[in-house]
C-alpha cells in the first residue's frame, strides 16, 4: 500500500514543483510537507493559499487511497479549505486524515500546521471518489 | 484599480510559478488563465486540483479587491470548489466574479472552464475578507 | 418524473413541518417556497438559517432526481451554504439546479431570494448521490 | 456567559419547533440534542438534512458565542456538512467546537453524532461573525 502511494506521489510532477515531501504513510493518514521558497508566495510574503490546499489535498486523497482496494485509483470530488492564519514561517506540514471510508466515498479532514505544530494554518474537510 | 491589481498579481510569485496570466480585470470580475505544463500534472496527467484552486482563488481574491477600497488588501477566509471534470487539454480559465461586496466580507463565485470555455471544470464558492 | 418527486416531497414530512410547498419541477430545477412564521425564527427574528438550507437543500436534491433514472434515490453526500444577507420577509423562495449530472454523483447550484427574486438570500453549492 | 446563550436559545423559535434541546456550553463548546420525531423525517424516515444542519449550526454559533465579549451577537458567515451516514435512531447530539476565535471571525468545528455517541452523522465547518 504505501509503495503504492509512493509511486503516485511521485507521479505528481505538480508536487515535485512545489518541492513538497511524501513524510509518511499510515492507514487513513497521510502527511505531506512543504519548505517555504519565494516562488510559492503569495502578494504578501506568505505561502500562497493555493499551496495550502494543494498539500493537504494530495493528504487527504492519499490518505483516502490507503483504505481503497489495490486497483483503485482516488479522485478529488470536493473540498472545503478555512484558512484560519497567514501560513507564515520556513515549513507547513499538512496531515490527511480519513473520518469515514466508504465503498464509493471516503471523507477526509485534513489540516496544515506551522512548522513546529504548534499552530493550525488551515482545515480541509473533503470528499474522495474510489474508481476502480 | 486595474494597476492595484496587477501589481499585487506581479507579486505573487506563486503565479508566475503556474504560468497562469492575469488576462482581464473588470469591476467584480477577474480572468486568470493557466497554460497545461507537465510540471502541474497529478498521477493521471492532468492538471493537479491544486492549481485549479490556486487560479480561481486568486481570480476570486482579485475580484473582491477590485471592489474594496483603495488602501484595503485582500485574504481569502474560506473556499469550497467541486471538481466537475479531470482538468485536461492546454489550458484552464478560471473566472471569478463578486456576489455580494460587504464592507468586511465579499463573497465571490468561480468557475473554472476548459481552454474553450465549453465545459466547466471545477466550480468555488468563497469568502474573502478586506483588510484596511 | 415530477409525479415521484411529488410523492417524495409528501413524505418529507419536514418539508410539511417547515410550511414548505414545492412550487414548480422541471428537468434539473426544482423551487421550493417557504412562508414566514414566528416557529421558524432564530434570536433576531430572521429565518434560521437552518430553515434556510432545509430548503435550498430539498431543491438541490430534486433537481438532481430529476435527472436520474426512474428507480432511483437521492441522497446528500455534502452541502456548502454561503449566507449573504438575514433572510427577513414574508417568504423566501429556494431554486436548486444541476450543473453536472453524473452516474453516480450530480453537483447542484441552489440559490435562495427573498420573496421578490431581487436579493439573493444564501448561496449552496451541493454534492448529490444517485442510490439504485 | 451561559445566562446569555440561554437566553438567545429560547428566542429561537425554532429550536423549539424542531423539540431541541440546550444541553450544555462550556466555554468554546456547546451541545445541543434533538428527539427523533416523525415532524423531522425527510422521505426515507431519517431526520432530515436540514434538521441535523440547523441543530449543529446552532451549537456552532453559540460555542463561538461563548468567547465573545458580553455585548456581541453571532451569525452564521458560511458552513459546509459532510453526511457521513443517514442520521437514524431516537436522537442526534450535535457538538459545536470553536477551533479558531477571533475578534471578527470564529471558526468552529461541529459533530454530529448518534445517540450513543458512537458513530458520526455529521461533520460542518463553519465561519461565524461576531457583530457588536
Amino acid at each position: 500500500m504505501k509503495e503504492r502511494i509512493r509511486t503516485s506521489f511521485e507521479k505528481q510532477e505538480f508536487m515535485t514543483t512545489l518541492g513538497a515531501e511524501l513524510v509518511s504513510i499510515k492507514e487513513g493518514e497521510v502527511r505531506i510537507d512543504c519548505q517555504f521558497d519565494n516562488r510559492l508566495r503569495q502578494q504578501d510574503g506568505f505561502f500562497h493559499a493555493g499551496v495550502v490546499t494543494s498539500i493537504v489535498d494530495s493528504a487527504c486523497g492519499y490518505a483516502a487511497l490507503s483504505m481503497m482496494p489495490e486497483n483503485a485509483r482516488v479522485l478529488s470530488v470536493e473540498f472545503k479549505v478555512n484558512l484560519l492564519r497567514p501560513a507564515t514561517g520556513n515549513k507547513i506540514i499538512a496531515i490527511g486524515k480519513v473520518i469515514k471510508s466508504g465503498k464509493t466515498l471516503s471523507v477526509c479532514e485534513g489540516t496544515v500546521w506551522d512548522e513546529k505544530q504548534e499552530k493550525i494554518v488551515a482545515k480541509m474537510m473533503a470528499t474522495m471518489i474510489c474508481l476502480v
